[in-house]
């Protein structure tokens, strides 16, 4: 049977925390619709993580929470400048446009999944006409695809020029763990201008769950019937936003969320430093991209490890909360051999 | 503080058996978007549940379930027929529409929401014109929202109508349970022509999960893809589908799932014996529906007790699995004191 | 073969001042997609019949006019108040849907095709909850679809309670010459906070055009883009515009549009003074709707007379342009043979 | 004032016999939506034209039509082959995505806008999975963006292994009649697989007019309730079909509407002959595109002759039914003095 392990970090289970907190969650009765008396604490939590007010919500599946933010930001004769690597552009099988009416996405250039200013900039210039959807949002992933990490500064500096245009900013956050894990600022994300943050849960090693966080309130008009109408309000909603009570613990450091990140940091520099193919980006969150061709990879599988080739042409291996040192070592076994 | 222990039966949390289900399901690692060994060990209870093949998927919410099921048996330009009091026509934020594309409802008329056959074949014998949503599908639901159950007898004499004209016909069995444990006879949902079951987990006593059983597997062509494009493919779908490992249980008997809705059954007929009020509906399922004015609404609120006023008008009053007998009492008495 | 002259307005063909519009605009070279010369002149020309600012477009459907104008009023999840009866709930084949996402539809009471004020509040005090679409705009027709004509000051009493919540407001005038041709002062349109307003060409007596007025124009940014996302912008914008040239003629007193709106009226009074079957609605306008049991109906048809059952079960005979005082006393004679 | 004479074919009005087929038209009464008499003839001509039966459709918008066609061959969660190029990709401001639901469309490359076989093939040949939306149909354009032509054998070679794998061809004509000019054989669209083909009115030299042809008649199911619902049937229907009566004559050869194609095309090679700057694509139809840099365009838009800068950076000049031999003489003397 292969093994998964460093497939993606959504092949590991749950972190015992949040098993915990949603034992804990299912005693006695509870409102519908997300507003339980857990909702409303792990929306306190992450306020507190945050140090910002905000609207937010919970949603099972991080490909509908980012697409469901985006149709908050602009109209679905616009489009949304992202990364031309970012998930929402290759890998959410065209959710935002579904969310979104055919909401547009213009993809940006810039080395290892970091948008690039002077190709921002080109985007945001280009003039209006009625012929092509026109830019009205910029969407971001903090650690980007390839397990980079932007500084609360790099941020700001690609925000800038779209809030000086009145448009929209979204934070896809599935990784964020890993990225405060590796020195962001969380406590900035609402001051440089971001209007909605999706907090990743699942990958981050809980069971479905995202966080939507609306630091633009005004966008959260009417936010329960938008979510609704959009299949995205489960009516025992605790179960969605228990975890984050186990994710972020009590004392507002991000708790097991980010301890747990920085172990699957750690383990992803443990892998590199075993890494016998070429890193082909920075090892500074909890992926690795190596240059590795169909043979070396063909071997690699028949070993019975699994990877993805991904879309940059490297081999993606992923850390998460639940990577050994001996697993890592493992692979790094079979790599060695292989390379 | 308000008790909300009858005001629906999403207001109780999850079973044991789920949660023992989940905690086993999370243990190691699991390949990603629903194609674990988790969710093909539930599927297969499913089938064995029904006695009979199909393809099927689990969603974290019911409003999606069955607006995404729809969209599998009409085209945006045609029309779905339902109750005029079905879940999907009045409580769903218009989701039908927004997963359909603007999909037509066709509201049918029918004593204690029941569809009568009648009714439907009128609208099945309009004419097609070009300037309305002509019909295309049969939506049913069962047990229906006023706490009646259907026969797999009535629901063929509804349904042959419908298949003559090669329509499509869904069942929203949010309380499927209820209805299986009022006699329902769940082997013969398949026979008698439902194309796409959406079974509730949620209700009956699991952490949100529904089961969406395509029992014509030619509309689940591309199926994962059709989800994840609508926003309701999970990474970790084992969340979603272990919830049916607690629920059904292993002796093929509908376990848990069954034996836990027949007990909020049976709450729901201790209730009714103890109301003061007039019963609008029979009491077939875990669902009470009674006439009682705003003043003594009011009184029944001022002692704490927290019930909806229905859409016809009568005072809802749900049980679930999680209802005990004293909780029953406890109401009763209230009932009594503002009757 | 049989008559249609009283079926529709839109069984008519286009004036001869519409025809010689187009055929003086057919002269020389035009840029595209509506920033032609003609379109100018003609914007220019509703500017003064509305004596307001307003960006004006053109559109070859009514149906598409009017909802896509909706979606600039109300999001998705919102909904759109209108009479039960109005052409956008029952005769448009879901089209506000289909551009609106699912958006919903609240169908109101009121005599005659009138919205009633109670009917009007009571939908708006509706509380706002989770799982029902609330209302953020009202859409209003003039005169209505049972020839009744609102004045200024009814529709002024509408409009109010619903601007006192910020909702916005459509007005639908496919009829729109017939109710000013009736006393309807198109002046105070804007003054009484109409936001977008539909003209009507076709059923006025033009080749296929509507005028879509934003008299709110801050509800038009990147009007263009958003027009041909929906397939609503041509690209020989002058053969939509040019009939406004022709139908508003240059004297600014609303030209042969109407003019020979007042003659429709006038016809429709004619007929109604040979009708003898009894009218159910006042005549008011170019419609006429009568209580005529089916085997009347029948004996009508089978003269030649082909007519259509209406909504509320009348016969409704509808008078244009083109209809002439001999067609009209045929039509007497036929319906004095079958009464 | 700028000369917009060869900034696009559809700055030019509408060739004489189109007008006059529209005041032929407008005699008496029709009946609404697509169903009076003008439309049955001039559906009659279009199957003549193609020698195929055929469900015919009259829209406004090229757009549209073309955006309208595609959701008749691929459901949202799928995607759309076509050339990266193509006007569907590029200049249809996400159209399809907003009558298609988010639909995908996926870029293939190939030498002046003709998609190159084995680019068609790897797209084909990609694994379905599940975050990406997977091909169902194939969009062709002829004459292509580029100016160039296939011939039938072009578009059978492309064709075969998409009907191999059970997907859909769409054929955009908006330029059909100048491929058929260059003696693209129209009579074999049929018999090659198309199965939805938008003949272009406008651009050839019509009013706002695209005939939308079901070759494949059991994609047409409900097809006037599909348009109304899209925004695309007028009620005055005859005024879209008439002027397809006037573009293709009686004769069957494809009267003006072809015989015009061939003198833009004329006028095409006459304006090559004269091009002092380099041509980038071959001059097979009625457009050149030309390598001219920013200084010599300025100079010729200085001069009063604005034409755009194109996708591939070129220069385009497109002439029309209504391009004269002195117009383009005019412009060549222009063109040498600012080489």
């Amino acid at each position: 049977m292969a093994r998964y392990d460093f497939a993606s970090d959504n092949v590991a289970g749950a972190m015992p925390e949040v098993i915990a907190a949603i034992v804990a969650a299912n005693e006695g009765t509870a409102s519908g619709y997300g507003t339980d008396h857990v909702s409303a604490a792990a929306a306190d939590r992450i306020r507190a993580l945050l140090d910002a007010d905000a609207e937010v919500r919970f949603t099972a599946s991080g490909t509908a929470a980012n697409a469901f933010a985006l149709t908050c930001l602009v109209r679905p004769h616009e489009a949304v400048l992202a990364h031309e690597h970012a998930h929402i552009c290759t890998d959410e099988t065209g959710a935002p446009g579904f969310f979104g009416q055919g909401v547009g996405l213009i993809g940006l250039p810039g080395a290892s999944g970091k948008i690039a200013l002077p190709g921002l900039e080109l985007a945001l210039n280009e003039p209006d006409v009625s012929y092509r959807q026109p830019a009205a949002a910029l969407s971001l992933t903090n650690a980007t695809e390839y397990g980079t990490v932007y500084s609360a500064d790099d941020l700001a500096a690609l925000i800038a020029p779209v809030k000086a245009r009145g448009y929209g900013v979204h934070l896809d956050g599935a990784r964020l763990a890993n990225a405060v894990a590796a020195g962001f600022d969380l406590r900035r994300v609402a001051k440089i201008g971001v209007d909605i943050l999706v907090i990743g849960g699942t990958k981050a090693g809980s069971t479905p769950t995202e966080a939507v966080v609306f630091l633009d309130k005004a966008l959260a008009r009417r936010l329960d019937a938008r979510l609704k109408h959009a299949g995205q309000l489960v009516s025992k909603g605790r179960f969605l936003s228990a975890p984050w009570l186990g994710l972020l613990g009590e004392a507002g450091d991000g708790g097991p969320w980010a301890a747990r990140a920085a172990h699957a940091n750690a383990m992803a520099r443990k892998l590199a430093a075993l890494m016998p193919f070429p890193l082909r980006h920075p090892v500074e969150a909890n992926g690795l991209f190596v240059d590795m061709d169909d043979a070396a990879l063909e071997r690699l599988r028949a070993r019975g490890w699994f990877v993805y080739r991904f879309l940059d042409g490297t081999a993606r291996f992923m850390c998460s909360w639940a990577t050994t040192p001996e697993m890592v070592e493992e692979l790094g076994e079979a790599l060695k051999a292989v390379a």
